[in-house]
């Protein structure tokens, strides 16, 4: 990748890159087995989330996404004038009904899902698809470090889904804002009249071409961050948090009836920082990145010495 | 600039930018004499001009700007559903007094401006900007290559005047998509609340860092242009081209009552690429780059060879 990148430098930065990232829309085509022609790169999932509101949202129009999940999904509908349906997830992180129900035009799905780590299984990805009345956009940030279930199956059967992935998880590229959707083209032609031209420069291009030639990289990225985050369950189960199995590279660790907010602030006085939501329903919860095994180890020590 | 990509690299492109641009923007604050809650960076000039129109634009809204100019203008106000006012330059590409007589909510002028190359003086800029009812945007995408004349200097004093720069063009930095706008903090927040929060990359903000530490190259390229520019419109006008005077890095060279389509086809043939316009009002006018010596000795050579 640092080789792709001193290439691209070598061979120019002064001309206008690839409005349709069609090289890197190629090699997507080959490594996703999806035709290049079901595909759109942006600046970065979060560009394509803002295309998808921006493309079909007018004031007072419903998006809806269970929460609590990715923040935003609000923020965005929000700006849009949008009206933001927010059933919440029961315990187990299950679909609740009330999703398919607000016959949305847009609804979302973060699978895996933040902060919980739980995976959709894919058939019920599938019978929301059928049941939704808009699109339903698939947040697949992290799937790579799931166990299977990604949504891009469904992309050839139904015209109605949009699966997102993002370089800035299992690929390390958040510098850089690449973001990858799949979906029908004629779905991705009403994405593109609300896109700016060249929304990816040619280093984010060059790059997001060199990882996807180097899977095996990523690969190995998310084999270390699965054994490690199976570690981290293990010790956080063994000093009395409930864990969700995880199927990202977070999890997302609770204590009934317990504030966590003083046990965060703790965490960050000796520079470890875990993610604290201040709301009712997380407030008894962290969420902590799979870090490297010695970041692992840091924090465990810490979490003994602060809890005594 | 490479060893600053070299060195940004090297750094790590696996964590977030930082979505304030504030580096580049307290440079930008040096260079231009502008404070820093003054500038907004983004994703190339267009996003800039994108972010205008989605923050102010409702359908029907009117968006006022002389014609011709730079196309992207009406694209996007279509896109926007907006209203676009489009009242014509006269031959001289003076200001017509029915642009600001539009009321719009956003007035553009590009200025220099594009295809033609001419300048509007500042005192009628801010006349302009003191008549307007809603906000002037003033696109200086070619201003380095102008003897004076940028706006910048009213951005203090007026509120609704937003000034937009690009590294495109006098800084060869097309493939990297950085652009600056220069207003009223109140504006800027407004064009915050559309931003893709991580618009610009981690290598793009380094290079723009490093190309406002290197004012020298930039000034230097801008200076042989300008003096290819001179050259180029001798050449042409001793060929029997009427050329307006340009303050950009192109000209408009036309010829009363003939349409050019067919002298820009047997360039294009030499693979010598002019712009034509197919517009009654441009079909006698070739737009044409000011390249390298090589590059318009070739180009004039090519001339004088297909019209004999």
């Amino acid at each position: 990748m640092l080789d792709a990148l001193a290439r691209a430098i070598e061979a120019g930065v002064g001309r206008y890159p690839d409005p349709e990232a069609s090289a890197l829309r190629a090699r997507a085509a080959a490594v996703y087995g999806v035709p290049a022609d079901h595909i759109l790169a942006g600046n970065g999932s979060d560009e394509l989330i803002a295309l998808v509101l921006r493309a079909t949202v007018d004031p007072g129009a419903r998006v809806a996404f269970a929460v609590p999940t990715y923040s935003l999904y609000e923020t965005m509908v929000t700006a849009q004038g949008g009206e933001a349906v927010m059933p919440p997830y029961p315990e187990d992180f299950a679909l609740p009904p009330e999703l398919a129900a607000a016959r949305a035009r847009v609804t979302f799905l973060c699978n895996p899902n933040s902060p919980s780590g739980t995976l959709t299984p894919l058939a019920k990805v599938e019978a929301l698809a059928r049941e939704v009345a808009g699109i339903l956009v698939v947040d697949e940030a992290y799937v790579d470090f799931a166990h299977g279930g990604s949504a891009l199956a469904l992309v050839g059967r139904l015209d109605n889904v949009l699966v997102l992935r993002t370089f800035s998880k299992s690929f390390s590229l958040a510098g850089l804002r690449i973001g990858l959707a799949f979906g029908h083209p004629e779905l991705l032609a009403g994405l593109r009249t609300v896109k700016d031209s060249y929304n990816l420069d040619r280093l984010a291009l060059a790059a997001a071409e060199a990882a996807l030639d180097d899977l095996d990289w990523m690969k190995g990225n998310v084999a270390h961050i699965r054994t490690t985050r199976e570690r981290l369950v293990r010790e956080l189960a063994a000093r009395d948090f409930t864990v969700l199995r995880s199927e990202a590279n977070f999890v997302l660790a609770r204590q009934w009836e317990v504030d966590l907010a003083p046990l965060a602030r703790a965490l960050a006085a000796r520079d470890i920082l875990v993610r604290h939501f201040a709301t009712p329903r997380l407030r008894n919860a962290l969420r902590i990145a799979v870090g490297t095994d010695p970041e692992i180890d840091t924090l465990l020590a810490a979490l003994d010495a602060v809890r005594g």
